[in-house]
């Protein structure tokens, strides 16, 4: 991991696969950094400071000036850091990667949220129908090894989500959006992402996200 | 306006205002392009093969490569047509700008719609709780004549919806959502905004949005 004299915070929740986004972009970077866990029932002055306007993590800190929203977070860390790129250098493959991080960002977890969480059965159906329909052009679009060709780029960091969280969370819930026969490509891929070293090993534990996925359930779909 | 020898269009439809957003960063970068409208009742096939995903305008087709998304579309300008940038050069600042343009986006026009379409008047009220928290952030961060500074920046473009768009849309349903009392920073902006010249001569009349979104008041509220 290289060596930076720099500042650098991430405000954090284990469980946020937003923070898991930044978590895993910094270390492809090497950039060194304080992961400063926030208790959400119980904000830190530095979070409620440093993103007044919604108050979350992720929050990257990088020498007292603070930055939210993880895919905002993602391209000031690329052109912050510019050793091993996230975002192609092509203005046009550069679009096409912002593209489908904000169509995981808008489509996949809305989709997701709806199929898992709503109490309205229609709606939860009507959600699974769309995260099937939103995971398949996201099959179609894979072409390589990863969303960002041979290297993890943007779209692959993004969609941590869907590599690792959605299979930990729909297991929680007692669900099947994303299985190996209906989406073998992407199920390679996530593969491939979760093992990947760097990633493998910034990755939160599985049992500690089955056991806070469980209490999601708990409290929003089986006690009602 | 300078010459450019490029092949670009901008499939579009006069009165949406992500179309308005593209148009003027194009205009304000000296760009020639086609604008070619197309009608949503009947879809060119164009629209459907460069847009896919989404079948909406805007689409920018540039030397038969295709961009949607406004905000994805406005970067691409930047980083094509360098001249008079969007887009700040410092990474923090172009980090801010991203977090207002997707702040809009993801705030201001989520509130706007369910203050005007919404059928349920607890929703309409709460949109328009939201939308004027919404405003009141804008207001507190509008330091200089436009978010951009002195020039217009991307913030600025991303929010012609509430600078032209809103006033006319809250006329049109009869509401008073954006008004110069109770944001005084933000209307003055909007005003500068509106008659800059390059903006100005590319704002689609104020009576042909009205007739349409009069047209969405009559079908969605005054007929239910």
């Amino acid at each position: 991991m290289a060596a930076n004299k720099e500042d650098v915070k991430l405000l954090a929740m284990v469980e946020s696969p937003f923070v898991g986004r930044v978590d895993i972009a910094l270390n492809l970077k090497g950039i060194q950094y304080k992961y400063e866990v926030e208790n959400l029932k119980n904000k830190s002055e530095l979070l409620l400071k440093s993103n007044p306007v919604y108050k979350k993590v992720p929050v990257l800190v990088h020498n007292e000036k603070s930055i939210s929203e993880s895919l905002v977070i993602l391209e000031y860390i690329d052109e912050t850091w510019t050793q091993n790129p996230i975002l192609p250098s092509d203005p046009y493959k550069r679009a096409l990667a912002r593209f489908w991080s904000k169509f995981i960002d808008d489509k996949v977890i809305d989709a997701a949220r709806k199929a898992l969480y709503s109490h309205d059965e229609k709606e939860r159906e009507k959600g699974a129908e769309e995260i099937d329909e939103a995971l398949h052009l996201l099959e179609n679009e894979l072409k390589d090894k990863f969303f960002g060709g041979e290297e993890i780029g943007i779209v692959d960091i993004t969609a941590v989500i869907i590599a690792y969280w959605l299979p930990i969370i729909q297991e929680a819930f007692g669900e099947k959006l994303f299985t190996s026969d209906k989406f073998p490509k992407l199920y390679n891929w996530s593969q491939d992402f979760n093992n990947h070293p760097i990633v493998k090993e910034h990755l939160p534990p599985r049992e500690t996200l089955m056991i806070y996925y469980k209490g999601h359930y708990e409290r929003h779909i089986a006690s009602k």
